[in-house]
């Protein structure tokens, strides 16, 4: 790492590492100060995968000696830290020993016709982050969240989001007017009405509506479903978990999608 | 609530405290202590409507007075807590204002010939408890967990199970020679080999072995696999929340057990 000439950190006061703390410790701190703390190697690599453009990188003293070197050459600014000060820095359970400030994707506008998956005041940082993988993966373009939903940058959402959100437009604090505006069929899962996944002939294009936690999807949202669809349950279970049932949809239009490529 | 005399506890260095105390702070204590910590209502009352006989019902005081009188006559013995030492003896983001002490099920040999789900090393208690309601849901009857694996009765995966747990036989701590008995055709993910899912035919029973988030399913293992499949990712992700891949196999067996009915 000779031509690499970081800056040392030692005092907790630094501007840089409030700031830090103050991404860590509230979620939704992005949206104000235009820019995000992408913790762990594991996330800058895939922020860097898609071309991101990181405005500094910052490395806990331990780490340094054995850090890969294209995550400091991608930054103008490099900063080391003590690793106490950088664990307080850390919104995670496990705190990363390097992290990118990266500023904010600029905000996009929910795109009319985009495959999409709408996220209805999903409250878990962790099932939001795995729904984020799944649309990826699933041939998915676009996430439009209503407002009340988990911040979709915060760092919880982004560690469990292994990197999908620079793959997707991501779109927040959207009304149920945006999502009508999208031109899209959109899917509705329900637990007591509609057509069974497994023999549906679902729409490609479409949108898929995931509804809150324990609420389920708003009654307007789900007013403007093209198709309800029920997710078999031959065990009886009463429920499933939200990025789970998110995962069963949102592949079954991938084969949707594979079967129209034929 | 007239007719339930519950006893005040007020001393933080009470047994039952300590109890709960060191059950809610390490997510394995159960297996010394032979006593299970359920958090909240909701999981208290699927723990009922399983056939569960709790010990104990623990009340926060400020919520006794408003409390379903169902989950107070449902045990032998009822306490109450300040608030403040209520909170403390809690292994959630969110304390819950009441809970079960209920002894630990009887511990499950792995019974051969019933659809199960395997799990190897996984370590997210959320992962665990979402895959635990999926194989519920989607009529598996048992979960076989690797030595490794979270400890499938901490507060954390009871909380994401949702009541899941009480509908499954259980067996932890078990080897892969556990696994080659169950006498199932066992079927593992492949991000690059194997048939695709959404054409593949699955047998039933079988069961579906799902590996640790980063490491993937161990190569002992993996060679215990009757078919390898893979999941269709017109998007390009590598991979999947190992979860939501879940989810996606274990519906493909709920449709499987569906079409073998009709």
């Amino acid at each position: 790492m000779s031509r690499i000439e970081p800056v040392r950190v030692s005092s907790r006061d630094n501007p840089l590492l409030k700031d830090l703390r103050r991404l860590a410790r509230d979620g939704a701190a992005y949206r104000r100060m235009g820019r995000l703390w992408l913790e762990g190697d594991h996330l800058c690599v895939a922020a860097l995968d898609r071309g991101m453009q990181p405005a500094a990188a910052v490395f806990a003293e331990s780490f340094w000696p054995t850090a890969p070197q294209r995550l400091a050459e991608a930054c103008p600014r490099v900063y080391l830290v003590p690793d106490a000060l950088m664990a307080e820095a850390s919104g995670l359970e496990s705190p990363a020993p390097m992290g990118f400030v990266l500023p904010l994707p600029p905000v996009s506008e929910a795109a009319p016709g985009q495959p999409s998956v709408v996220l209805d005041r999903l409250q878990d940082p962790g099932n939001v982050g795995s729904i984020l993988r799944s649309a990826s993966a699933f041939g998915f373009r676009q996430v439009v969240a209503l407002k009340g939903t988990v911040a979709l940058w915060s760092p919880k959402v982004l560690r469990a989001g292994m990197g999908a959100h620079f793959a997707l437009s991501l779109v927040e604090g959207a009304s149920s007017a945006d999502v009508a505006s999208l031109g899209l069929p959109l899917l509705a899962t329900s637990s007591h009405q509609g057509t069974w996944l497994h023999r549906a002939a679902l729409p490609w294009p479409c949108g898929w509506m995931m509804g809150h936690e324990g609420q389920g999807l708003d009654a307007g949202l789900d007013a403007l479903a093209a198709m309800h669809i029920r997710i078999a349950q031959p065990g009886g279970e009463e429920s499933l978990n939200v990025a789970a049932a998110a995962a069963v949809c949102l592949h079954a239009s991938a084969a949707t999608q594979l079967a129209g490529q034929r």
